[in-house]
């Protein structure tokens, strides 16, 4: 019984996850179809030690194209994945995309605040647009992101990984199905002790602190833990060192209030040992993520001391083949540019909260 | 090396627990002096099931009288305990027990707010107050108590039994040594899903819901990890089924931040699966206590996975023998009156912003 749960419960989460099937299936289909191609703009440590090799473990997607202002970073680009002359762009060249035929979609992997210029010029030049997380710094410029993705009648997808990681669909599964009775409470936390320099720290290119980069992952937790949008948020900001927070907040705590009653604590931190975790309490039961945001090793457990396992999957390689299985099937994302602008607005109640030491009413569009 | 620290560390925590010792040394010092006889003031589960049964494996105490309006409970008491009709009062009757010479302390463990008309009607007799926690339902009502109780030369002794429990002394050495860092954030919780009748449901009686009864651990436990007192907090409260919630919360959140800057988040809950934990984390580590609240089982671990174990004590046993050493030796108690009224006023700080909506300073005497 128990193993036929989770049979059920696998099969379920390993559903959503399109580009995992048979060895003999995924041979088939990826013959049948030709390969997405994908530009990574922005050639930081995300993209150089996760995304790109990440991108090479894809079903339908594959590296043409690299958007960098270092000459330097790109020469070992072209040679390491073998990427042409005609596949390297500066920032300022990115309108030279729409000559490119090898380039189906910009993933913008580059600081927050520029999401907006770097995510409208590959739209300008007819391409999709995958955007890391926050989609940007303001309800306004990620409205105007969308709607510049939306006059070029491409794409715009948001990189939630979490959304396609196995232990997080199963965890959503649970704490939606009733099997915990109503869901009370919600705690999430993602936090570490950020470096001491980079565009994290600078409040121009990172729009905010660990609220923007980590907070999102325990807010976007709390959303699809309980399926609905808080609409009450009180927030909370620390200060930390002035070596490295003169221009952002160290750590954020927040409260939130969800329709159905359920309420949430959660907390994001730069001063952090390495810590994440999420737990749902229902009236008859919980469950906890711990780790939770890791790219891999997450593990999950319900109250009841059963665990909930799953192979380790590549959330990046996931997040990116369900991204091209959408353009190339016509079929909405749930990673939208809008689910993008639902946490965007709800970050920046936290903030405008923290600022007045009140809080917050949130109305949905 | 880490067998060596945890050996330690547990020293240093049994050291703490001055009735722990060889069953030799535990012996002679009991040969010499007499045992302090404690009346048990109310007759509820609590008392039943774990008091007194505790109170036969204390080292200092004896259960020498009980108070109580049933005649039926009184008689069975009697006999099981061997108690004498002398030993027998009603609550309209404590007066009596200033001609009770074999009665020391009383154990006050009634509904929160009879807290005061008890602990003084026991004071004026003459005799020492132990008193369940919360104190009492305000800070005024607190500070009668307290009053009443010096203006008879008594001790006063809050029952917090997890101040004398190994782990939890051992995570408040481990979070105030700044082996974990500077301490960022602590998250504590305790919920349970509450009977449908009692005194825990009537305002009149428990003085409030379950952040009064439950709260109080998670509040106490970020005071002695931190070993400072809340500045600022912010609540929020949810209100229950109509059935079991016309007068009392059914969950409550609260923030708090530290002078130091530590922040919190804690919650406590009756419409909760049994959920009970601790986390403290730092710059460079963190802890967790979980289950943390019980009466025993309690687990710690680090963030570098090494637990903190240590073998069950009974913390009723501890506590009151505790409270016996310190009227014995004539020393302060950790858990004095002032120390029950430290956590009142909190809580009370935590509904009035909880009502208000708005943060509330709190300013410590």
């Amino acid at each position: 019984m128990t193993a036929r749960r989770r049979f059920i419960a696998q099969s379920a989460a390993l559903a959503a996850l399109p580009f995992i099937g048979t060895r003999t299936t995924r041979a088939l289909a990826a013959a049948s179809r030709p390969k997405l191609g994908f530009a990574l703009c922005g050639l930081g440590d995300l993209s150089e030690n996760i995304i790109a090799p990440s991108l090479l473990k894809t079903q339908r997607c594959r590296l043409t194209a690299v958007i960098t202002d270092s000459p330097a970073k790109a020469a070992v680009w072209q040679k390491k994945y073998g990427i042409p002359a005609r596949g390297v762009y500066t920032y300022d060249t990115m309108a030279g995309l729409a000559d490119n035929p090898d380039v189906d979609v910009v993933y913008v992997v580059t600081p927050n605040a520029l999401h907006l210029q770097h995510g409208s010029a590959a739209a300008r030049a007819g391409k999709h647009v995958f955007c890391e997380k926050p989609l940007e710094i303001s309800v306004e410029r990620c409205q105007q992101l969308i709607s510049a993705v939306k006059a070029a009648n491409r794409r715009l997808g948001v990189a939630y990984r979490c959304r396609f990681e196995p232990h997080h669909l199963e965890a959503a599964r649970l704490a939606r199905s009733g099997e915990l009775g109503p869901l009370r409470t919600i705690d999430a936390y993602f936090g570490f002790n950020v470096q001491p320099s980079g565009w994290r720290l600078q409040r121009g290119l990172a729009g905010g602190g660990p609220l923007l980069d980590l907070g999102i992952y325990a807010l976007q937790a709390t959303r699809y833990l309980t399926g609905e949008e808080p609409v009450w948020v009180s927030g909370l900001t620390t200060k930390g060192d002035a070596a490295r927070f003169s221009e952002v907040e160290a750590s954020v705590l927040w409260q939130a209030r969800f329709p159905s009653g359920t309420v949430s604590q959660c907390g994001a931190s730069y001063v952090s040992a390495p810590t994440d975790y999420v737990r749902a309490i229902g009236e008859s039961g919980s469950l906890t993520l711990d780790p939770a945001f890791n790219y891999s090793g997450i593990r999950g457990v319900r109250s009841d001391g059963r665990p909930f396992d799953f192979p380790d999957i590549d959330q990046f390689a996931a997040e990116m083949d369900d991204f091209a299985r959408c353009i190339q099937e016509g079929t909405p994302s749930i990673v939208s540019g809008e689910e993008g602008l639902r946490d965007v607005r709800i970050l920046v109640a936290i903030y405008q909260s923290a600022r007045s030491g009140a809080p917050v009413k949130i109305t949905h569009a």
